[in-house]
C-alpha cells in the first residue's frame, strides 16, 4: 500500500555510539550498507528507499540504549535532551515525511516526564516516546531500574495526560546477565532471542503491576510482532493465577488481552513473518497491530514487499494496520485513508 | 479423538518433595484438586479421568526439577536411578496405558548416558528421557549446566544410538537470577512466561551450538507449544546472521526451521490455544506437533476438550498429532490409527 | 458473548406454507424439534432458548422463499403485506428483543419499493428487507426475475435511501432446472449445495451489474459465511477480466473485493466452521461479518456455542461480528458494546 | 521450490478447437501472449517458462472440453484415441518433464475404461485421466451425461484397478442452462464462478451417489482449490442429513470431509489464493492438496511466485504441495524430495 506509516526506526547522533559500539550489530555490508551511516542518515537514501516503497512517512528515535545505557543519570538526561534537541531539527525539515518519538533518562521518573511534557508541548514533531527497556545505573552498570517500579507513575501520569504513547524497544542484557546467561550463545543474546525476552518481561511486568490499570488512558507499543506475547496469550492469562498471585496487582477482573487495542500495541518491526502476523490478528485484532520496519537494522524493500505482497489480509485491515492505527494512536496531522 | 497419547505428564515420589515444595506451584483446590496427591496417583483419579477424555496413554516423567535440582552429583543420580526404578513399577501396573520418561542427572552427562541406556534396554516402559533445564550445580545453587557445552556429546550420542527423543521441560531460575529478574514479579517467573524463556534459550542453545547436526539420528521435544519457537521462526533463523556471528557452530547450510518435523518437535502441554496452534502448523507442520497435557498442573479434561472439539483442522493431522507422531516418534507397542 | 444478535432467523404464518412443504426440509425431530411449530413461535421455546444462550435481539423475518414462491404479482404481494402486518405486531411484542425484516414480493420492483418504504416508515420494528434469490414468475414457475434486470433500480433506489439493508437469502430452484441439475441428487439441491449456488450467483450478478456503484449507498447481506464468495474471491476478481468482458458494467476500477466492509456484507448463518470463518475474516475482515443462527433450520445452542466458545479471534472482533456490525448497519435502538 | 510438479496444464491439437473456439476464453494478449500458440505449444515457450520458474514436470491434457464436448460417440472417441495418440508422441519427446492424461469420451464408460487401459499400459507417458465435467449429447447439445450415474461403475472400476486418479476438469454449461441462468451475466458464466459450480456438484453428486464407497481405492482430483468444497465442508456434511434423506447411497458412516487425502485431492490450479490456501489445509490438511497452475489460462510466473514465495507454510508441506503427492498418487519414476 501507498501512505505506509513505519513506528520504530532508528536514527543516530554521534554522541549515542559512546554508549555502545554500533558496528557490533550487524558488520558492514550484511544488511545492505553501511549500517552507521544509514543511522545517521535521514534526508538521503532513507528518503529515497522510502519513496521508492510506499513509506510516507517515518516515526525516528535515538537508536538503542540511547539514554537507558547511560549509569549516570546527569550524563543519561543531557544525552535524551541533546537527542531530541538534534531530532526535531531533523523531522523539521521534512515536517511531512518524518515525525520523532522523545528519548528520556530513566533515572529519575519524574525528570523523564518533564523531558517528554517539553518534547511534546515546546518542540516540534514528537508523537510519543521510546524508552530502551531498562536503564542502566550503578557502578558496574548491573543495576537495572524497570518501569515497573512504582515511582515510575509519575513518568506514567504524564504520558497518559499527553496521551502519547511510550514505545518499549529492546536493548542489550547487563554485564552480570550476559555473563551468566548469554556468553557461551552469544548469537542468541540479541535480536535473535535475548531482546525478546527481556522486553516481553518487562511489558508483562508494567501490565501485571497495575500501571494500565491506574493510567487507563496510558498507551504502550511494543514490535517484533509483540515479543512473543500474542503467541502466548492464553498461556499466560491462564497461568496469571489470581489464587495462586493474590499479590498481583493487576485489576482482578481484566486479562492480560484484555489491554490490546486500547492500552497495548505491537508493530510488525523486523518480524515480517505471515503465520505470526495471522496469530496476532486473531488474539489481537488488527486495531492492536501498526506496522513498522526497524531500519536500518533491517531493509526498507525487505519489510515492504512483505506488507504490500505477501500479507494475505482485507484491505480494510491493511490500511488500518499500515497507517490508520498509527495515526489514531500517536496523533499527527497526516490524514486516514 | 479416542486413543489419544499425552507425552508431558507429571508423577512424584516423596523424595522429589525434598528437591522443592511443589505446593508453592498451585494452591490446593486451584486446578480441580490437590496437587500432591494427583502427583503421587497413577491408576486412580487419573485414569479414570484418562478414561472419560479419550486418552488411551500417558508417558510420565518425574515432576521437575527432578534431579537437575539436587546439586550434588551423587543425589542427583540416586534420585533418578530411585526415580526410574518406582516408575517402571508403577507403568509395569498397567503397561498398555502407562509408559515412562527416564529422570537423568546431568551433573556427569557419560553417567546420564548410562542410565539413560539401562532404562531403555534393561528396565521396561521407557521411550524416552526428560531432562528438566539447567542441572544444577555449585555451593549456592547458582551454577547451571547446560546441555550446550561439549561434554554433553557423550550423553546425546547414547540418546540418537538408542533412538528415543529427550524432553527439555522447564523449571525455575537460579536463586541468583531469580533475584535479579524475576522476583520483584514473581508470577511472571514460573509458567507464566520464565519456564518458556528458560527452555527456548536452552533448546535454541542446543541447536545453534551443532548438536543435531554432530548426532543427525538425536530428537528433542519442547512443550508449551514450542516455547515461543514457532511464532518467531522467521525472525530467529533472520537474526541468526553467519556473517554477524561466524563462530556459532550449527550448519552453515541449515535454518533453525530445518530440524523441525525430524529433530525438532513440540507438543501442547499446557497451551490449549488455537491460534497458536495455527501458527505452529503453518511453520512447522503437523509432523512436528504432538498432542500432550501436562498434567497435574493442567486439566486432563481442558485439554482434551479443546483438542478434542475445539481444533479446527482435519483428522488426519488431528489423529498425527494426537497420537501418531508420538508412536513414531518415541516407539511403543500401540498401534497407529 | 452475551448481547449477541442474529440476523437470519425464519418465522412463518401459516399462509406462507401454501407456497412450499416445510416439512420437506428437514423431518420432525431431526432437527431438535418440530420445526413448523419452531417457525410459527416466537415468544415461546424461541424466546427461552435465547435467554438460555446469550441472544439478545433476533431479526425475524418470513421463511423463504416467501413472496418470491408466489408467481402471480397480486398474491405476492398480498402474501408480503400480510406477513409484515403479523411481523409487526409480534416483534411489538417484545420490542427490545425483536427486529423485523420486510417480505417483498419482487414482480412489481417500484411497487417492492412501496412496501419497503410502508415498513420502514409507518411500521415498527423493521430494520431491513429481505429477498428470497429471485422472484418466480410463469405460468409453470420457471421463470426466474433476478434483482440484476434494470428495473430493479427503482427497488435499490428505495434501500438506498432508507439506508436499510437488504438481505439476499437462498431458496429453491425452477421445476425446470431442478429437472436438469438436480433431480438425481436432491440431496446437493437445497442448503447442502443448491443455495449457495444460486444465491452466489445473484448477489455476484447484482455487483457486476453495477447496482451497487449506481446506489453507494446501498447494502447488502448474505448468509452462510458469503456462499462460498470470501473463499474465492481472488479468483473471482482475477477472473473477471476487464480485457475479455468489456461489457461488464460494474466499476472499471473496482474489484468486486472492494464492496465488502461497506456495500456487502455476510453473516455466520448455517456455517459453523471456524476455518471457513478465518478465511473469511482474512479476506473480507471483521467488519463485514455479522453473527447468525437461521433457527430452526440450526440449533441456537449449537450456533451460539461455537460462537462463544470455539471461535478463535480476539474479543473486539467477536463482539463486532455478534452484535456492533448488526447495530451499525441495520440500525436499531440497542446499543453498542 | 525446485522440482514442482504441476497437475491441470491444458495442450491442445487443432482438431480440439471444432468442439469450441478457444479465443472466446481470453483475449490474445490478457494473459501474456497467444492462448491458441501457447495451448498447441510443449517443447518451447512452455518448458522455458518452466525452466525459468522451477516447474520439473507437467502433466498435460487436451483442453477443455475435448470429448467431453462432442455430442456424437464415435466422433468424442475418435477425438479421445487422437488426443492421446498425439499427446504421448508430445510427451515422449522429453519424458522427464512431461507426463499425460488420458482424453476419454463418457458416452459409453466402458469404452472410456477401454481407452484409459490402453493409455495406462501400451501408450507410454500416463499418469491418470481427465474428465471435463459432463458429456454432452443429444441433438440440441443439452443432454447432460454424469459420472454418478449407475454405468459409470464400469469406468470407475478400471481407474481403480489401475491405480491411476482421474482429473474432474470443468466445462461450460448447456445451451439450455446458459441461457437460463446465465446470459445476462456472461462474465460469471465461466472461470469466475460457474465453472466450480458445474465440477463441484459434479463431483459430490459422485461422492454421494457412493461412487468412491463402492471403489475404495479410486482416486478424484479437481482444481481450483476445490471448487469451493473445503470452504464449505463443515455446512455440506451437516446438511447430507441421513434422516432428510435416507436415500443418499453414500456409506451411511462416513463424512464428505472423510474421503480427502485418500480418494478425493485438489489442486491449486489458477486459485493463487493464500487465504483459500490456508482454509484447505485446515479442512483436508496438506496430504490433500497438490500444486498446479493451469498454464496457459494462467500466467506461469504468477502461480510460482505465489507459490514459491507466498505460500506461509513449513518446508515439509510445501514439498508435499508442490511435488510429493502428485509422485504418490499419480506415480512416475521422477523422485520424490
Amino acid at each position: 500500500m501507498l501512505g505506509k506509516i513505519a513506528l520504530e526506526e532508528a536514527w543516530a547522533i554521534p554522541e549515542n555510539f559512546k554508549a555502545y559500539d554500533v558496528s557490533s550489530l550487524a558488520p558492514k555490508g550484511v544488511i545492505g550498507g553501511d549500517l552507521i551511516a544509514n543511522l545517521l542518515d535521514v534526508h538521503g537514501t532513507r528518503l529515497e528507499q522510502m519513496d521508492e516503497n510506499g513509506v510516507e512517512m517515518m516515526v525516528l528515535s535515538l537508536s538503542s540504549p540511547g539514554p537507558q545505557g547511560v549509569t549516570d543519570a546527569r550524563e543519561a538526561e543531557a544525552l535524551a535532551s541533546l537527542a531530541n534537541e538534534r531530532l526535531e531539527s531533523e523531522v523539521g525539515r521534512n515536517p511531512t515525511r518524518f515525525a520523532a518519538l522523545a528519548s528520556l533518562s530513566l533515572h529519575d521518573p519524574a525528570q523523564a516526564g518533564r523531558e517528554l511534557r517539553r518534547c511534546i508541548t515546546e518542540r516540534k514533531g514528537f508523537v510519543g516516546a521510546i524508552v530502551n527497556d531498562f536503564q542502566s545505573a550503578g557502578p558496574d552498570r548491573n543495576t537495572m531500574l524497570f518501569l515497573d517500579r512504582p515511582e515510575c507513575d509519575a513518568f506514567w501520569r504524564v504520558a497518559e495526560e499527553l496521551d502519547v504513547p511510550v514505545y518499549v524497544h529492546p536493548r542489550e542484557a547487563t554485564p552480570l546477565i550476559y555473563e551468566q546467561m548469554w556468553k557461551d550463545r552469544p548469537w542468541l543474546a540479541f535480536s535473535a532471542l535475548g531482546y525478546a525476552h527481556r522486553v516481553g518481561m518487562h511489558v508483562l511486568g508494567i501490565v501485571t503491576a497495575g500501571v494500565l490499570d491506574r493510567f487507563p488512558g496510558l498507551k504502550i507499543v511494543i514490535g517484533h510482532m509483540g515479543e512473543h506475547i500474542p503467541y502466548d496469550l492464553y498461556r499466560i492469562d491462564h497461568k496469571l493465577n489470581r489464587a495462586r498471585f493474590p499479590q498481583m496487582p493487576m485489576a482482578k477482573d481484566k486479562l492480560v488481552r484484555d489491554y490490546f487495542g486500547t492500552q497495548l500495541f505491537i508493530t510488525t518491526s523486523g518480524h515480517f513473518s505471515t503465520p505470526a502476523l495471522l496469530c496476532a490478528l486473531q488474539e489481537i485484532g488488527a486495531g492492536a497491530i501498526m506496522f513498522s520496519i526497524d531500519y536500518p537494522f533491517e531493509s526498507i524493500p525487505n519489510g515492504c514487499v512483505w506488507f504490500d505482497d505477501h500479507v494475505p489480509i482485507n484491505g480494510r485491515d491493511l490500511v488500518d494496520i499500515g497507517r490508520n492505527n498509527a495515526l489514531r494512536e500517536a496523533p499527527h496531522p497526516l490524514q486516514y485513508k
